[in-house]
């Protein structure tokens, strides 16, 4: 196992926190495993960029995620909660652009902007809260769109086989540190040209200590 | 099981946030479970209350936690991170005052305020990162203190013989929810006068969704 090196802490919050924990090698067929840790993030449709940023905007990526194609963006975003009275002043945008908005906060985020979030499947968001988004050229309110990503192992149909499992079922990730936890309800999704990848939020992240976890395991529930 | 009602989301930040998961009933011997989620807070020496709030002043109790003669305070301090750059404007204090002074944040404060925390057991706080607290009638420079609490259970010793467990053992907590976590290297901790009680900070309790949690147990390792 190799832990990156690690993201100043006190940076984390302003990029999106791609916190690798590799867990290499095992018998064959067994990928290498990678858990990272977003923060809240917001992705945009290109109508709501152009919107924000200035007409024909595009976004600018800053750095790649570990799943091929996908970047945070330079920009960034104020989200304003309910009221207007609290507000996150810079959330980073990941690119590419999605056919639906969506800002994806842990709760000690919404805590903090007074929004009540439910946990959901990204992409499933109806009838979900929305907020304000506030950007340099324009404002856009999303009547919904405000989740808390579910815990989630992206991987490739052969990592499926591997684990015997299909997109839907559940499994575990059992995260070894001076706050061992095993997070349950891991949402598996089984994609072609995706790498092995979990997918925890800061709250997770953070109650697991996994800055300092010696060891990751991915189980079946 | 019983779900106390629940505190304001929005304000949870502001007070201690003692929600409360009651695991009611089972055999004779085994006491009513309760899961207590602690926002961050501060503890004081009576002489920083002093230098803090003024000469002679006391701690004026606002509500008492569930361990008999403990209480959050009406009083708040403003808690200022390294390069005093950043800082968490209202901490509550909790009372009564103690020995030496302790600051208990989650990570996600501790990241926001650009101090790396280590995992500690309550009071144990020699090398730990110090703060800068500032109150209406005074500043008090701590050189250490500032910890995030390792999770715990508080238990008598008829709870610890109950569960065969003895102080410094380790347990487990299961909350079942949508967002099902166990937390493993839960300390006991058994003395005389004591309910049953674990102790969790935001981002566990957050990680876990325990707001909406349906059942807990405790479990040996």
């Amino acid at each position: 196992m190799s832990i990156a090196p690690a993201i100043d802490r006190a940076t984390i919050e302003q990029i999106v926190r791609e916190l690798v924990l590799k867990q290499v090698g095992g018998p064959p067929g067994k990928s290498e495993l990678v858990v990272s840790v977003s923060a809240r993030h917001v992705h945009l449709t290109e109508e709501h960029v152009e919107t924000l940023f200035g007409p024909g905007h595009k976004l600018t990526p800053m750095k790649d995620l570990y799943q091929e194609g996908f970047y945070a963006a330079e920009e960034t975003v104020m989200v304003v909660g309910p009221g207007r009275r609290r507000m996150l002043p810079t959330v980073r945008i990941l690119g590419p652009t999605r056919p639906r908005s969506q800002v994806e906060l842990a709760f000690t985020d919404g805590i903090s902007l007074g929004i009540d979030m439910p946990v959901r499947q990204s992409g499933k968001i109806d009838g979900t809260p929305g907020c304000v988004l506030v950007g340099p050229a324009g404002v856009v309110e999303l009547k919904e769109g405000v989740i808390r990503a579910e815990r989630h192992v992206h991987m490739s149909p052969q990592d499926a086989a591997y684990y015997g499992v299909k997109t839907g079922d559940r499994m575990r990730l059992r995260v070894v540190s001076s706050c061992t936890t095993t997070f349950e309800d891991l949402l598996a999704r089984a994609e072609e040209k995706i790498k092995l990848e979990v997918h925890l939020d800061t709250d997770e992240g953070n109650a697991a200590d996994i800055d300092h976890a010696s060891s990751v395991e991915l189980l079946k529930p």
